[in-house]
């Protein structure tokens, strides 16, 4: 397994045409903005280092028995997709934002065995191909970016109706040594800290649209490939001096647009191609993984957020109010409620025909499902707690002028014994994660938006045999 | 073990004393206004010998090797733990009730780790007492109700401070053969239904509360014991002739007052008795577990309104109104909420010193805190689907009465092929749960009020570490 | 104007065909089940004479200058509908359940206005009509039932395409003296308590279904009508000796399934017959209307309920906790809430064209979406509070009776001082109202169910001038 | 009364101390970064000047009878405080974010009265004072800057037992032509464009804290007086080239730290100096109406908020997808909820002895506290609407880029015929909505946090009252 350094170097080998701000950035693994992305990244090669974490954090491959990342970790039983929900939670308590590396953890988990169960039905041979592929995510310790939200164009349209073909990413020609590809992935998390880009298709594609039903891996800087920068509130903060304003001091997530124009895939490295059939299997096995995800890494946030605010409350000196104390139990309860869920769908995780293990499909819905709402009101109870200060206090270079620093100094003050500064600090970090991207945005949209997920918990619900229940009880079908 | 026939019959060999509207209930296990509740207990029973149900309903003693019915078994794994919630699960969907046969358990299992710490630490002799008495209740597959909740007084006093001694039940003389004891237990669940009686204290006491620190069996009949029945919303309709109303037809709750006028207790029955400092700890395990409890039980109950819900809209021909289908994803979605939350604290349970398993505390607390609002929620939108009838629909005497049954039949048909009865038999279902003791109050108090669940989803959230993680993505304690 | 004795005395004049539990009621107006419902009606009589009162329960006729009970009042300005939703609340705190006389206020309301603009648009006389039938409403100060809801059969399919053509109310033959209507209206809240019943139509109807374009008016007793009382949840306690257990010593609802057997109506009491256009103004006057009432009269039964919490809370000792305060305040909160919307809706109301005044729709609608989710959960904080003795009381024989009494007296005990009755009065009268029809079903789904309203609310709230707004500020339409 | 450009160009006379970002602001009436709130401000001299809008946004003084804007007009009767959220809600429909100017209207509004009673009860001469302040603000149509928050220091201890004095505003000398006074105020919105400061204290004063019972007016570029701008999400945007990435292209708030470095105060413009018993009044009066106001402003707000989702949906095709219209039904509920409560908190106001109206205490608080919740469910529901994009947007620049341009043209297409940089625009502006300080910061703290609304609601509620009700009801008091 690589070290974080490791990880570091090896972005600066990627030819990358990245573009941010209306420029194209010549080398991406520099660059500022982008720079606190790469350390939450980092953070997946760090803690798999330290021992203290390495039960959570590697796993045993079970193609070549060899220790790898568990982000490259096909899980094998029920205890592995509980890890992964324990990593997921570790990484955001240590970073505090979107570390970016599940995306692409969870496409290789699904297509594991979707691939198995088409060579099953169809007898093609995708499945060796994903095990080759698999091996080298593995031994090069490599962070993949799973690619799969189309753009889309109207929404009311299905991908063949859409004025512009390309609007969800389609073969555009099959050749002898691979195929072209077009199109482009929107909300692409971590795109450009990944190593690899793997696709998949957007939703179940019917019999007319087989050429979107692709799945295929690439490198990330192969020809034809761009990546434009997604913005986010606050971002440029990371280009200012200082590190205060920032909040979360070291770590930030990233979003692009990643066009694909053109791209040639040899059929090595092509994982679905035209058997739209399963496409739609696809699809949901990684949206249930994917939402399983949010029970962990969202609640690390969420300790984070909890750990804000009760730190700002003591600083303000009302950390022994009843109702201050009754937000942060509130607080902690949602937290938890998220996290049950994620371990829920994770230790009733069941057994595949490849051997890949997959999560409560109901329960993971519910996970997210959760997700989409708990944080909104967590951030708005942080808010509560943290004080007016979260709208008003002035950045951090007025904290070192040396006018108006002493001012802020002295007016600023919190309970005696605690720096302004620390104060400042805090309620920076609140302000970081309440009017941000990561724990609001990403929670209500990431793997999938609300009303995906009902759609999935309707359908997985059983509810003719609840509708059993109740006739029974009520005498409904005896003689009358 | 024995079956649901037996367990009725043993009943009849009890000799309680039992009060209901102001009068002497002669033969209570005829008693027709507590034997839906019989009926919900002996489910237990009938579904411990039906082989579908068996992994779940029963297990191995871990004392004898025997097949038990699980609610007198002592959890030795978390599967076992986590079997304990799909059972409760089961029932619940089965009876549409409380079927309180869980709090004996509870009690059971919460002794078994308490008394086995309270010899290693004080080197006295519960832990074989326990085991003792533990066999004869599991050969005897018999009903224990767990008597924790004293009646309390003045909320704002502790127990010594009361005007009257008794408010908490006591130890008011200790002789050479055993205790005398004196007080009352209330909110019994099934008190009535249950051979045994299993009394713990009802909060953690002090050094000058050693009287009030008591824990024991008896038979529910023993001298001195007299239980007055409590009266719930529409109870009387049991009293009725016909079925349609009960909503229910065949199953419900029943609570009572149980009082202990000075009541012997001989020594190898007694569980604690003085022992303060271990009292906290019987409480909080008891708890517990019994929180853990309402993520199986009222979920099993929430399938049954949720079906209920669905059939009644179908019944009114609205069941593809995409509102009506909205409200019923979001009773699953809470009632798989609670559900995951039950299963989590479970598969997260740990292994005590005697073997026993332990729930995950702060999880199961989670869960019961869930209990105590989502539960309303769904009542909530039950009423809704179910439209205004749920509050108009005149009695099943009318229904059948030759002049205005006719009307009826016309008036009140849902969509065509439906008999109007049955839509009845549906609206009243709903009735009984959604303005009802075994759904909403049980889930409010049962197990313990809110409150004291925050109290400790506080305590246990390891509050400290999270301000740490907060202060390190902040850049607090470094150097500045 | 008549006083509540007057009141009471005319009722026994009714020559109703009343059905309940299956037999004929030979004298309703002494029937002790609806005897309660009785007494909440009478009180909108007992406070029209009490000068305290005056002000919010008489009003001026506008056509005969008459002082008038207000519940036969058409309102003439803003402060007329305010009145009505003070003098609502005001009904609510001193009966705690439904008073029933709003719904017929409200179907003369909605008529003065709807039959003045069919007459100026088609030349009818309905206008003339109705006021000459208004005159005698006034005069005589009687009881009217708005009957709106048909009994709708399969909500998928419109009257017409019902398999049996009378599940909507229609005309069935015109004749030179008048029509003969069939059909049922259901829900009828205080229907045996009425002396008129006023039709409407229960949605806009169209061509092909002029003949369920129907409205008029008809003495309650009339021929071919037929009552079938609905049965609510613990409604037979009120045919038990005592008082205790009721909750609500002395007032109570009821609802009715009213049976129009082929009545026949004079043309004079006729007000709608065919002209379908205008039945879907009637439908949302008379919904605006009576929308409005729940931000009055279930913001009293809300009084009595914090009041009853606030009580409970004392008597148990636990008033001054900061929880128990937190959600008495919570309660609050929401009452509040829905009474400034019902006071909104009021004194934004405008002039029609016949000189009623109409409440703003929208914030009407606002008011009633409302009242069908706070209840609900001021309910549940209500539940809360109270403690698990609202599922477990003994009932009030047991109380009085020599034995169990005493340990009753004994062990119910909350602080002293506080007679042990006093208490469980308390917890009764709560039961009484968070497992009711009256609190939560009727909040529910009186004035029509919350999708009703949410139709309108979209339809109201003019999206298209939101749309500008958001198009002028994110700079959209300017030269770009 | 001023026209736009009058009150422009006259905050190019003020010589006011600004920092932001480390640096004096030279001209601060020219700060890019402070620009777009001074737009929000002038908008209350824009719309004052358009016939359409002068029955709302102007008045007739009662000193003068002279035409002024209502932002310096003390409300003379109830209409008049209806016409002030009504005002406040325009301006919040036209700016959608904080206009600035209502919290020194509040201020003068609140002094009208207090001074008024102060000089009844205790022979002062404030009134006359006040009243001449209030001609020259009036006639000289000035933005007045409302100053009541002290910084506070540890909220664990009075103003008198802070380790440093100064925590909250005191006089330090008292001399004969006026005071001299020291601290500094929180959170000042608007301070920057603000023609005079009036300052309040910030909390009910003891005895012993008479020097901090003060309150005067100065002019906001006072000898001693300096603001730091405050920094929030996203401000910086403003500094970059381009509108798009804004959302909001014109108009934004801006809070200030302003210090009070012993500024001298003449006493023609002290109102408050020592009379302690009255700074609670003032306090609250104060706080009343600034609560009214966010019934108002912030439904302004909402309604761009909800045009802005409808208008993304419109783009994306969904707008016709039921969950869409029921999440845009939820968020008009809300918003009209907010805004009835505001309403009617205005209509029940009440003259006081000075003339002046006050608004209904009780629903005043209730209306703030809505503020505190439902916005943050708006933002919700919003961010779900609107889609990923909202978190994953790149920049204009790139949307202007040759290169990366053409591309972000053809992916981010929504429907035919939306242009992709509208798509652009309004999801900046949902953006610059749901993740900022104006609409959710603001409707948290702004007008005091929720806890101070709650403390209101339970004192004003009249609970024994509501008690006695319940006593009443259940047949508490009479002869048992």
């Amino acid at each position: 397994m690589k070290t974080a350094e490791d990880y570091l170097e090896s972005l600066r080998q990627l030819k990358l045409r990245v573009y941010s701000f209306g420029k194209r950035i010549e080398n991406p693994a520099d660059f500022q903005l982008t720079k606190p992305s790469q350390n939450a990244v980092a953070m997946t090669y760090t803690l798999a280092q330290d021992p203290e974490y390495s039960d959570l954090m590697t796993a045993t491959s079970h193609l070549t028995g060899e220790k790898v990342n568990r982000f490259a970790h096909i899980p094998q039983n029920s205890e592995d997709l509980v890890k992964k929900v324990k990593m997921l939670r570790l990484l955001g308590q240590k970073t505090g934002v979107c570390f970016q590396r599940c995306v692409g953890m969870d496409a290789l988990i699904a297509l594991s065995s979707v691939t198995y169960e088409m060579d099953q039905k169809l007898g093609t041979q995708y499945y060796a191909r994903f095990k080759e592929y698999l091996k080298y995510v593995q031994h090069n310790d490599l962070v993949c970016n799973g690619a799969m939200t189309d753009v889309k164009g109207d929404r009311g349209l299905r991908p063949s109706q859409q004025k512009d073909s390309d609007l969800y990413l389609r073969v555009v020609e099959k050749r002898g040594d691979g195929i072209i590809v077009r199109g482009a992935k929107a909300h692409q998390t971590g795109a450009i800290n990944s190593h690899e880009l793997i696709v998949m298709p957007t939703l179940a594609m019917n019999d007319e649209e087989k050429d979107y039903a692709v799945s295929f891996s690439t490198p990330s800087d192969a020809e034809g490939i761009l990546h434009i920068v997604g913005r986010q509130a606050s971002d440029t903060r990371r280009l200012e001096d200082g590190e205060i304003d920032l909040g979360n001091t070291k770590y930030a997530g990233h979003e692009a647009l990643v066009v694909f124009d053109d791209v040639f895939v040899p059929w090595d490295r092509v994982f679905m191609c035209g058997e739209h059939e399963f496409s739609g299997a696809l699809v949901e096995r990684f949206a249930s993984y994917h939402r399983q995800n949010y029970g962990g890494c969202k609640t690390g946030l969420g300790d984070v957020l909890i750990g804000a605010a009760a730190t700002i409350a003591e600083y303000n000196g009302v950390q022994k109010a009843s109702h201050v104390r009754d937000k942060i139990t509130e607080m902690i309860h949602l937290n938890e409620t998220m996290y049950a869920c994620g371990l829920a769908c994770s230790y009733e995780g069941y057994k595949l025909p490849s051997g890949t293990y997959l999560v409560d499909p109901l329960l993971a819905n519910i996970t997210k499902q959760n997700v989409t709402r708990f944080p909104f009101e967590m951030a708005r109870l942080a808010i509560d707690i943290a004080g007016g200060l979260i709208g008003t206090l002035p950045s951090e270079k007025d904290l070192k002028h040396p006018v108006v620093g002493k001012y802020m100094e002295k007016y600023l003050k919190g309970v005696a014994g605690i720096p302004t500064q620390d104060r400042a600090r805090m309620v920076r970090l609140i302000e970081n994660m309440v009017l941000s991207v990561p724990y609001l945005v990403e929670s209500m949209h990431g793997a999938g938006s609300p009303q995906a997920q009902r759609v999935v918990i309707l359908r997985q619900a059983d509810l003719e045999a609840k509708m059993e229940l109740s006739k029974a009880l009520s005498g409904i079908g005896k003689s009358h």
